[in-house]
């Protein structure tokens, strides 16, 4: 450590957000150059190798080869596929000097794609799983958490090719088991979820979350092992009901309701079902306006209705309505549709439909999965001042469709039967995904099979975040002290601390250092002298999280040292000539 | 073979100009993707990784550290030193969603240093050298020749840090010498030649060029062992000459001398020398007039005076300029400026002065290093249509200062006295650097010395082109079938092939190929079955290079197999037993 290039920092950055940021950069493993993006300093790019050599081990044992795409690659095959346009401003743009469109690439479908397609042509090349190590770069609106959302990240991103479903069935099993083998390797704690497919346009898709709080992501998992990222989670419809028994819906004056729970205690007042069933917020009918942004400029309204007492959860309108960006209706989306009277939109007003399928307004009308046929609901009447309680679906209105758009809750049933589910976050560490023939269609990449007949080539594609798995890693890896790696990718194996100023001790130090090198293990040896006190020896060690520590100090007279177990803090002493056999 | 991702194409590719990037496109290493920019095939990943770890190795015998930092960075650290201007088209910029400037790094002086600067105060931290291994982005004009330059390449970039003088030319020559022992591995030859120091603003500089025809560089070299490049050369001045016995100038109406010969046969007849000397070319005072755009935006004239039978050599004028950019002055330029007279521009005319110190021109007059005081020449009287003869230097006229701008020849006598030099060309595979205190003192990076007194930091910079290497080797190693790799860097060790269609043939490869592997070695296997002829498994051996082959056929019954040397061509029958003795 006297002529390596490490430095600890006393003070913790000011933009650290999280716990592994804070730490990495402390104990100096990364360097902050731009927001979200960072420099690997040598510890860090040793713990990075590690984690790469992991990965690369695995994808070996699964069949996948090697390759490496650039960064930087022309506009031409992501316009084809429609991602130029639909990654938005997430997307690194730029021109060259002949003004040719380049971009940093997100994800690489296109090109590799195409490198398939320039090379092979029979089904006798298939199956062919290939994949990179390489460095990704994303416009993160905001880049937060260090290496958990850099713009700048390094990712393991592998494709398969099959020709069959079949094919890509256990091309994408083989990936999916690899990432399973990958992550127990690493020590982190997975729960494979149900992803939606989103704007990569495919089929099957699964995630592979770390339930941690510091994650992005939320997901949802029942008692009996269903698992879904809250994008995919889909709601139960409840059975239809008849119409036979049902009411007639009734308008009222509804002046004194400013609150949801005011219009219930209306309702159940003015409008009292016949059954004795209370009116709740669950039958409040919330008619919610919002705008879609397509890639190509255009801007579309569309009405959601659903339950009262549910929010609508962005990030799930905004799979649903993908590859558009969502926005509430501005006063400008109002103006244009005098029809909508704000605070009291319903399906229906005494002058027939408003919305839905049979209305001229030509707004799409979308609704909860649980606005079944026959359900009743309370919901506003389309005039200042009125509500109209009672309200069928499938009798007094229609609606468009279908939309996955309510919040989900603690307690909602999965759609598999297995119980209700609980709600975590998790960070995604990896992803797999059967993209199907999406890419291949769309940039003709066909095969002749047995029959001499050209078939179009179904993918996979199949990501690990290499950067955040490091992130994840020390964020789950850490005390009030430092880091505390776990020994698969720790910077080095061993930490060796020479304390006190007698030349036995460093002599002592150098024979143990040899020694433990000997057996193929990796050490760091602080040998700084002078001013470098053994507290602060101590300091830096706790910080840069090597998990075996021997200590030499005094008792090197006599030949002995003390082994420090960084994770447990227990501290033993050892005669010198047991030191190896200790490690373990 | 049969599952492995390596195709071999029949046909070269069209935008192939050299030998390497034909071989390495046909034989399944690389695939472009756009103009100067590569993807890595299985195999030419391979290749890569091996030259790539045997540079890593020689760093850290250097006592170099490995980092890696971003290849998108933010523009300010480049502002602050004047690169972002000065690298003009060459340099990728592009802004990010919130229209920050940024660029994709040609190089990474500012953010070493600003590491440094965040992370070392003391000369004890010093001396440091760090480097990283990374893939950088240069807007070339013009990217030809596949990989020796592409526009994304890999590049080993090491930095070293000191506070003396002395210092820092232990650091260069630790750097110096590991890339003599990397070229001296890898099996290239190497001329390390005196480079200028150009746009990097530094002092002293070497490169490391490999002499070959491809070369983009041309050098010079003595035997008597001087060497530089062509834009590093000085010309070696002449003594001045005593005015005593020289004559007056006199002015000649010259209508009839289309060509410099007939000038001088004129000056011949009607001036002649006194001492009976005849006049030749190389007496002519050629006066070229020059635009430097400088990176402000800014527009200078600048006139060159040299001997007439030399042409200015553009690469030596935009060195001598940099960072300016140099053209031809246009029509535009001559009408601002009538007391030039297009053909018949000199530095004095009958009215007196019209180039240099005492002319009031105002435009900057620069003469060639022989133009030394005394020497006569013949030149233009700045009226059309006529000459002067005789005009000496020194005594009729004087320029603002010497500039390096004429073309070398064969011949002309080195500046160290070691002789006449010869030309060659040579591709620039290192280039070490003394950048000095440039960086460090626009960035800052100041230490504070044994007495307590900040210093600024001197630094070096050194630099391979992994990706450029990697070309020049291929494009050194081949012959009309393909590739023939040298041992240390082949994609594997040894390539088997079996060829026939008996059961024991592929029973005695697969029992040849563990035995290989079992010594550590890496194979090739070409267990390709069915259609695939012994003719073209032998043709993709050739095409693919791996040096050692070994083919076994119908022998394989008798225990037979034949050894292949790639590069002799020769063939040898060998026992089985004895193949891994036989690979040496």
């Amino acid at each position: 450590m006297s002529n390596y290039f490490l430095r600890t920092l006393r003070e913790d950055p000011s933009d650290a957000e999280v716990t592994s940021h804070r730490l990495l950069v402390r104990a100096g493993y990364i360097r902050r150059q731009a927001p979200g993006i960072f420099a690997w300093l040598p510890i860090g790019l040793r713990v990075k190798a590690k984690i790469e050599a992991i990965v690369r081990e695995e994808m070996t044992a699964a069949g996948a080869h090697e390759v490496h795409f650039p960064a930087l690659l022309p506009r031409e095959p992501y316009e084809i596929t429609g991602r130029w346009d639909e990654y938005g401003d997430g997307l690194f743009r730029l021109k060259d000097r002949k003004g040719s469109d380049l971009l940093l690439a997100p994800t690489h479908e296109e090109v590799f794609t195409l490198l398939v397609k320039d090379l092979y042509n029979s089904y006798k090349d298939l199956p062919l799983s290939i994949y990179q190590i390489q460095d990704k770069y994303r416009d993160e609106a905001r880049s937060r958490g260090g290496l958990l959302r850099g713009r700048e990240f390094t990712m393991k991103d592998a494709y398969s090719f099959d020709y069959t479903d079949a094919g890509l069935d256990a091309s994408y099993q083989a990936q999916r088991d690899a990432y399973e083998r990958i992550f127990t390797r690493l020590g982190l704690e997975y729960v494979i979820v149900q992803a939606d497919a989103g704007a990569m346009g495919g089929s099957k898709s699964e995630e592979f979350l770390h339930p941690t709080p510091v994650g992005e992501d939320t997901f949802v998992r029942s008692a009996g092992g269903y698992a879904a990222n809250i994008e995919a989670f889909t709601t139960v419809a409840p059975p239809a009901i008849s119409f036979k028994d049902l009411t007639s819906a009734e308008v009222f004056d509804t002046p004194d309701t400013p609150t949801i729970q005011t219009l219930v205690d209306r309702a159940n007042s003015a409008h009292p079902r016949p059954d004795g069933r209370e009116w709740t917020a669950a039958d409040t009918l919330k008619n919610v306006v919002l705008a879609l942004m397509q890639p190509d400029g255009s801007r579309e309204l569309v009405i959601i209705g659903l339950p009262g007492d549910r929010e609508v959860d962005l990030k799930r309108v905004e799979v649903a309505f993908a590859p558009a960006e969502v926005e509430a209706a501005n006063e400008t989306d109002f103006a244009r549709h005098p029809g909508l009277v704000k605070g009291y939109i319903g399906p229906w007003s005494i002058a027939g439909a408003v919305l839905g399928e049979k209305s001229a307004t030509g707004i799409r009308f979308l609704v909860d999965p649980r606005v079944v046929d026959g359900t009743e609901w309370i919901t506003g009447a389309n005039e200042p001042g009125r509500h109209v309680f009672g309200l069928v679906a499938g009798r007094d209105f229609h609606a468009d469709g279908t939309v996955e758009a309510a919040e989900v809750r603690a307690g909602d049933p999965a759609p598999d039967g297995s119980g209700p589910v609980e709600l975590a976050r998790g960070m995604e560490i990896g992803h797999v995904f059967q993209l199907g023939r999406k890419y291949a269609e769309a940039l003709g990449l066909k095969v002749l099979d047995e029959n001499g007949k050209l078939v179009t080539v179904t993918m996979g594609s199949y990501g690990i975040g290499v950067t955040r798995i490091l992130a994840t890693i020390a964020e789950l890896n850490n005390d009030a002290k430092g880091l505390i790696w776990p020994e698969s990718v720790a910077p080095f194996d061993v930490h060796v601390i020479a304390t006190g100023r007698d030349e036995v001790v460093f002599e002592t130090s150098e024979s143990v250092v040899a020694a433990i090198e000997a057996t193929g293990r990796e050490v760091l040896y602080d040998d700084r002298r002078g001013k470098v006190s053994p507290g602060v020896k101590f300091g830096d060690a706790e910080l840069i999280g090597v998990p075996k520590i021997v200590i030499v100090g005094r008792g090197a007279i006599e030949g002995i040292v003390e082994f420090w177990d960084r994770r447990t803090g227990e501290r033993e002493q050892v005669a010198v000539a047991d030191v190896v056999s200790r490690l373990g």
